[in-house]
């Protein structure tokens, strides 16, 4: 089994997400990512944010599924808006752009709420929180998301926030590309 | 504290070398992947290579130091001849390119041979093993070798080697770059 982007993020979020934790799925989408903080929040509680029905039913049912759905809200809402819902420091948001897996390709993310979203998320995350960012290039989707949140990302002050990018240099077809933060202070 | 290069090479050979293993440090330097390496082994083996007498002194003290100056070769020679000195399949093969710390930084690695010793490594490694690489750019250094290291790694047969470039997109001064190479078959 080949490492790929999704690996590479869901070991930077086991590695810092703990029992307790506040945390956020900002692209719910099929549910993968709020079934994965779950399970290492436990006690904690997740805020998970589509705009989608179709993403918050698979969502619900994956989590009754698997007998996670309780300290878990799943939010049928622009992600861009998440601070109207979480009012205390959370430790780390996920997201994973793109448009909905088996969905229609035309409702995707965009760069601008996108952005918007992210500034919400460094906002409210507490210190040594992360945030997780999946970026898909090529294809339907284009480089046009990529290209404006790389830019935006590589103008953070970096006393106050590490941004890491990981790509696969060999790998055909433009595979996604992780991004990793961490609110230094 | 917040994560440097130097980190992320740390904790990419501390996954994935075991006790056990035969491993070489490529670039020994002052030693302290020399160090790790030894320490990660225990009863395997280390080969860690240099073409200079004060880096094989200082690693040796070092060594000796730590208490652990026994299943290791220091050797005095370009890496890109380690294929002289090694007839076993090796796990893992740690590059620190640049120039030895505290001394003379008109010696230095350069493409040329850091290539030749990179494919020397692929060759020698087993399956599933790694190639931890860290990249100086700027300064004293320029940007040639990271380009030319870049470009030969960009036409590795992705069948074969999976190749992950990480870099740290919002600091300044032209941070070193780290790569991961897996050989996947």
């Amino acid at each position: 089994m080949k490492i790929n982007t999704t690996k590479l993020a869901k070991d930077f979020i086991t590695e810092n997400v703990k029992d307790g934790d506040i945390v956020v799925d900002a692209t719910m989408g099929r549910g993968n990512d709020t079934l994965l903080l779950k399970t290492l929040t436990k006690s904690g509680f997740v805020y998970a944010f589509d705009i989608q029905k179709d993403a918050i039913s698979s969502t619900k049912d994956l989590l009754i599924k698997n007998n996670l759905y309780e300290n878990v809200s799943l939010i049928l809402e622009g992600h861009q808006n998440m601070d109207k819902y979480i009012d205390k420091p959370i430790s780390c948001v996920v997201f994973n752009l793109g448009y909905l897996p088996k969905a229609d390709h035309n409702i995707a993310t965009t760069p601008q709420t996108t952005i918007l979203a992210i500034e919400k998320a460094l906002n409210l995350l507490k210190q040594k929180g992360i945030i997780s960012l999946c970026i898909y290039q090529g294809g339907d989707t284009g480089f046009e998301e990529k290209e404006k949140v790389l830019d935006y990302l590589k103008k953070l002050d970096y006393n106050k926030y590490t941004v890491i990018i990981s790509e696969f240099l060999n790998r055909p077809n433009f595979p996604p590309i992780h991004v990793k933060i961490i609110k230094e202070i």
